[in-house]
């Protein structure tokens, strides 16, 4: 009789709000395919302690996937944890496979960024020299939209919606009063600048974008900046600024650390306040207006509540195709998304090779950020305005959120 | 032929995300009663200037009327104008109904909180004693829910679901990691506690709140404090802390200002990050775990995308009431709500005098906080869940919400 392999899910990084509805697909698929479902608690540095959760008792009908599509956090939950390399410590690779032939483990699918996949690139190659059988696959999943080798991520459509909703309705909001003031924005994106630029799709004929958007991948001066809202406040009594967390200033530094900000208290403070909160200070100190800052925080990966729709179809396919070929004998590759066409919004469900795609970052193209470093142009908004579309929630109880609950506690006796 | 009465609408103070659903209610109230309907631009500011828009050129139909219901913001503009007493100034009292008259208003409707309730009180007791027809009426809207002689305010429903919400979606992003942490969750509310204790309602069988609500009505010390925060990270890795912004100590202060912390830089930048992120830095120092602080910021009252279906319509329903009241006849009333049961729930529409709610502020009720002061009972409970239940969102286009454009501009030639 043939044995039955089992699939194990794990996720690991930081959420997004639609990280589970990959582990719901991959869980669906598993089970179409009459496979077993088990997952990592915390990721690979969980297994290394042996403690996986049995899926098919934590989430064991439609009824309990279609509440894990939509809960946000990472369900299973996450790790930090960098696998060393083979040569550096070869008794942790054969620790987890021996594990994982203990738990008679046939694929590995491993929900994550770029780290994570070289996490599976590490693990599959050292199993396939090792004579394992064992398939290792990736899923991507990262709000920044930063992993090569695909049209875009998982988790970034539904943060890019939250981020251009949360500015259209901030806009509404800041702008009531029948004076000059400025509202700075701050967006997640440490080095990249795509949660940033999408605060640019809030600009449509029935709402209100960002009159200058800043990313990391154009360094301005604070002077060019200042001149920029000096002249919109000269023309008009409202002006809103979106900025990207890692924005930068000419020399490369963070931008509140120009011209010597960050010696001084007020430097001190702007690294405390963040970017948003140090520009809007800066304007009101130097330009005399109200101005305030508003960080839309941890929200742009968790608001379950409001996600693209597209997004979320988009997570469970990838996740359900990366378990399919999995099962099917491939190893070693990452489900993901080519674009075919923009409008209509076509895209082809593939696989690449994880190593094309680890430890890699994309940034935002130079050619789609405006001459003068402070906006992206209509090319951006032709790739991103599809992703955002669709408007999907979560399920309600008692008016707020339900969510399916962590399985921790429940692990499976090894 | 009897002249036609003409309803003037202003909105005052801070938007909330359904106060244009009170100005929708009093628009189809007063085409209901065949009566013209005017806006004043940036409330009585801008009508001591003459800014007076023709909302039946600005919003004449049924489908414009749908889309000004869930547009956030004030789409009359504000204003934070301090009318001053009539002995002071009864030139400017004058001017205004000089200007009412001109206009040919019969009704004027004013949707704010106690201070808006202030001015509609004085210039009505001032119009009456100058023999003036025009009613004055009131129509009340805070996110604060701090108006007497009523059992809430529109505007709370929707910013207690925002906050419920946020923070049981960011209970499940920040417990992924299996590592002791503390998140500290920050809401609007200077003065009162509503909206602080708002973040319990996250409690449910399929959601996580806080485990701490620090509210302005219940002063704590930093000790007891972190001795709470302690005891809880011995027994659960994760512990969530909900906080108002106006939370004090036990001298009265603002929280970050006890034990002399507000002379020192750490003060200092604790009064730029807000308590939230003090209370999150607190921790990290003196209990040696990670603590981050998030601010829910003025996307509490106007994120109209996820709002309380049931606060929309109560908000409508108070426009809708004070314009027929005053077109009937009455002056400085205020419609309003009472309660006739919790379960089920059941108000019934009134109208009070607007001096019984002008100025006076209500706090959250010492009996309904624990007894430690960092919590609440069951008794607030039973008196909000029903305020967040039914969910209600916005009009959608391109992947974002679509509003409807201020009409400033468009003022009417007087």
């Amino acid at each position: 009789m043939a044995r039955i392999e089992k699939v194990l899910i794990g996720q690991s990084g930081g959420p997004t709000a639609v990280i589970n509805a990959s582990l719901a697909g991959a869980v669906r698929s598993a089970r179409a395919l009459g496979a077993p479902v088990l997952g990592m608690a915390h990721g690979i540095e969980g297994l290394l302690h042996d403690e996986v959760v049995d899926l098919d008792v934590a989430v064991p009908d439609d009824r309990s996937l279609d509440v894990l599509r939509s809960t946000p956090g990472s369900y299973l939950g996450s790790c930090r944890y960098k696998l060393p390399s083979p040569e550096e410590a070869p008794a942790v690779y054969d620790a987890l496979l021996g594990t994982l032939d203990r738990l008679g483990v046939g694929v590995v699918a491993y929900i994550g960024g770029n780290d994570s996949m070289d996490t599976i690139d590490k693990l599959g190659r050292y199993g396939e020299a090792a004579g394992s059988a064992i398939r290792f696959m990736g899923v991507p999943k990262t709000i920044d939209n930063d992993l090569v080798a695909q049209d875009h991520t998982p988790g970034y459509g539904s943060a890019a919606k939250f981020v251009a909703t949360c500015v259209s309705e901030l806009a509404c909001d800041a702008s009531v009063y029948p004076v000059k003031s400025v509202l700075v924005v701050e967006t997640m994106g440490r080095d990249v600048g795509w949660l940033g630029a999408a605060s640019s799709l809030a600009w449509t004929a029935g709402s209100r974008g960002p009159d200058i958007v800043l990313v990391p991948e154009a360094p301005v001066s604070l002077d060019a900046f200042l001149d920029k809202v000096s002249n919109l406040l000269a023309v008009q009594d409202f002006v809103m600024v979106a900025v990207s967390e890692g924005a930068r200033g000419l020399d490369g530094q963070p931008l509140y650390a120009e011209e010597g900000a960050r010696e001084d208290a007020f430097g001190h403070a702007a690294s405390q306040a963040g970017v948003g909160g140090f520009l809007a200070r800066l304007v009101s100190e130097r330009l005399g207006c109200k101005a305030r800052g508003v960080e839309l925080s941890t929200l742009q990966r968790c608001a379950a509540h409001v996600v693209s729709g597209r997004d979320r179809e988009e997570a469970e396919a990838l996740g359900a195709l990366a378990v399919r070929v999995g099962l099917e004998g491939r190893s070693r590759g990452m489900s993901c998304l080519a674009r075919v066409s923009d409008l209509p919004y076509e895209v082809r469900l593939g696989v690449t090779d994880v190593s094309a795609v680890a430890n890699e970052v994309r940034q935002l193209p130079g050619s789609w950020i405006a001459n003068d470093g402070m906006g992206v142009t209509a090319e951006f908004e032709r790739y991103a305005r599809p992703l955002v579309e669709g408007t999907d929630t979560c399920r309600w109880v008692d008016g707020v959120p339900w969510h399916l609950r962590t399985p921790f506690g429940e692990t499976v006796a090894l």
